[in-house]
């Protein structure tokens, strides 16, 4: 394992009390965001405990310098494409020197303690502006599932195992947590009806995905190695990309999804540094017997050493009537990042390998990441097989896909013995009103 | 027919002499754009005859006011985003005033014409920030061509006729007219083959189309009607949405096209307003005998009569052995946008009704438009039936996919009895070095 250290020390403590023990976000993470106090402008943040540290405020101070002065220097708006720009280096030293002006026996904590703003009182925003947006179809389970309720006795095609599937999402509709998700109408033609019909969607449903935010570019025409993918990743979020099923299966022959995905997709709004993960990343597992071994350009060294993470991902649910009873959340989904057949490195290789420029602030998902069983299904559509097998929940109440008012929540977290644990923050989104 | 005034008199005569006949930019056109004067900073323009008039000069010498005005100021910058944003009101005050600045008799000329640059002597650049670009696939011979290349006895799927087919395409590789666009490299997997090779396509492809910059966007969750669709666009131009088919056949299932087609696509760099364009619009054909009735939001009495463009459309083919004979580009395809089987304001609502947000400066894409003949393709792979039958150039060489050096140039007119003719300016780019 490459580049952890002292900050990743599972022994150091904060000075903001509610950071030590914090299942997101203790002194090991730091994600950076941009975030809004009450009414105020928008600006760069990072995340401790329940508060988050106003960055420009910070750099006001005189508290930074060298690289992570000039960090914060270029996030001085209200979005952090430029920061991300910077790559590893400024991102690096900003995280150090915060590990520093946050841990226990800081000196100027006093300084500090009044640019941090309680997180609760704060309003979260998409931290890049994004250019492109691109969901791949990594999670193998998933696209076994799904291939299963379309073509049984051949769920993989026959390319899913030579190159990591992806196609072009819908950028403008990408909202943070938080973010009420409006029914789509769309045209739907359910098997036995004679003609389409156009109407709100009956099968919303939701997938847990990965989502991989880019840092540096590369230019048109110019691919970047597998090899040095990992240089081009700013960091990493959760990602909600909500389907509505009927919508899809009319429309998606032959150029892939479209309405059924574009009217929203929900994000983490923090952004989850590639250092912050450092401790959790594993070596690829062996392929299965007889997989065929990835093309060249596919394949690295370091990637196969360091290219998995061990991230456990849930899936929450709150009913309008679990609500009104004060119930939990219920528990629909425990994945893991594990499943991904391929990795991110792969991922931005196989995406440039024809010469397409990635820009900062561009997005990735990594497709819906369901483990084995129906326990660990990434979306509804394939834990009730299609609709077919409703999923019950605690509340005595059951699902076949979403319904009016119904919450999802996504959770992330990274654990490993001797570590302290990262989270992700959440996303969630509350089913709003129909679109009129 | 609506709107017309007298800024499209044919009978109006420009003092600029190249105007007058010229094939695309005539006073009756007046195209936006943004350019360079050699060496010099970004500025928004607009075409006359072999001119370009410096609009932000045109606003500081006080030749502008009122909406006219209003409009170059949003355009101060590089990009013409905020005046598409605008909407048709300034921007037909700005026709208006620039049709009276450039017309024969204008007593002002002398303070203009020193504000004209030469446009060979100027750079022209993507006229505005792309946010999201989608590609439809309304061309229904282009459907039909690929669909019996993939499905002999089925060529168009159920769908095709209930809605305009789209999907999301690749922002971040979009050129102006005259960059080169290099071979993309990529997997592919022949019939017959073993295992899939990688490697530099070798069936790379042209795409005629149409584009289409949206103007004011809609708020997500919001759908814009049919009927008000038209209020939302700013412009046309052309597009070649470069294809890698050998890429492209291996990797579109299930998810629709990616890597073969997001390593390049070439526009012309003005933006044709509809005001240019309203001579040329007409009522739809009647549909077929048995096609569907599209379903009501799709549906809108002024689209029906006022959708349909008749817009001649070519592609010009230079070989390099052409080059060096010093040959005319030979025509290898001459369509017609009323080879739509949707309209633009039909692509609109569809791509809305479920709640996408459009935004200013987001292009669509018509898909390829082919005539109902092998002449009039739209594609090579149509031209030449997935490449078994090649075209014959008049220089005696023959192609079945594109070759290193080969320039395509896309041209589209716009022609009616009793009009000047409206050109879009070329399309053209050159098939460079392939990525290494």
């Amino acid at each position: 394992m490459i580049g952890l250290d002292r900050t990743h020390d599972v022994d150091l403590r904060s000075w903001v009390p509610s950071a030590n023990g914090h299942l997101d976000f203790p002194i090991q993470n730091l994600p950076l965001g941009v975030f809004a106090p009450g009414g105020e402008a928008l600006r760069a943040g990072v995340a401790i405990g329940d508060a988050i540290l106003d960055l420009p405020a910070v750099l006001s101070a005189n508290l930074l310098s060298g690289e992570a002065a000039a960090a914060v220097e270029t996030a001085a708006g209200e979005k952090l494409n430029s920061l991300l720009a910077l790559g590893a280096g400024p991102r690096r030293a900003l995280r150090a020197r915060l590990s520093e002006l946050l841990a226990e026996g800081q000196p100027e904590r006093g300084r500090i303690a009044p640019l941090l703003h309680e997180a609760s009182a704060c309003t979260l925003h998409l931290p890049a502006a994004i250019g492109d947006y691109t969901d791949f179809y990594v999670g193998i389970h998933h696209a076994e599932n799904i291939g299963k309720q379309f073509r049984p006795d051949n769920p993989l095609l026959p390319n899913y195992k030579h190159l990591p599937i992806g196609y072009h999402g819908r950028a403008s509709s990408i909202r943070p947590s938080g973010t009420a998700v409006r029914r789509p109408r769309g045209q739907s033609n359910a098997p036995g009806t004679a003609e389409p019909v156009f109407g709100p969607s009956r099968r919303l449903d939701y997938e847990l995905e990965l989502g991989v935010w880019i840092g540096p570019g590369n230019a048109l025409g110019e691919p970047i190695p597998v090899g040095e993918a990992a240089a081009h990743i700013a960091g990493f979020c959760l990602l909600n990309d909500w389907s509505a099923r009927d919508i899809q299966a009319w429309e998606y022959q032959p150029l892939g999804p479209f309405l059924a995905k574009n009217f929203a997709s929900t994000i983490s709004p923090w952004i989850i540094t590639p250092e912050a993960l450092a401790p959790f990343r594993s070596t690829l597992p062996p392929r299965p017997e007889g997989d065929p071994r990835p093309l060249a350009y596919l394949t690295d060294d370091a990637d196969q050493r360091e290219g998995a993470f061990d991230i456990q991902l849930d899936v929450l649910l709150v009913t309008p009537g679990m609500r009104e009873a004060g119930l939990a959340p219920h528990r629909v989904s425990a994945s893991n990042s594990c499943h991904m057949y391929w990795t991110v490195a792969q991922m931005i290789a196989h995406h440039t390998c024809g010469g397409c420029n990635l820009q900062p602030g561009d997005l990735l998902g990594t497709g819906t990441i369901s483990g084995p069983d129906l326990q660990s299904c990434g979306s509804l559509v394939e834990a009730t097989l299609g609709g077919k097998q409703p999923i019950q929940l605690a509340s005595g109440e059951e699902r076949r896909f979403l319904e009016d008012r119904d919450e999802i929540i996504l959770q992330a977290h990274a654990l490993r013995e001797g570590f302290a644990t990262i989270g992700f923050g959440e996303c969630r989104a509350v089913i709003g009103e129909a679109v009129a």
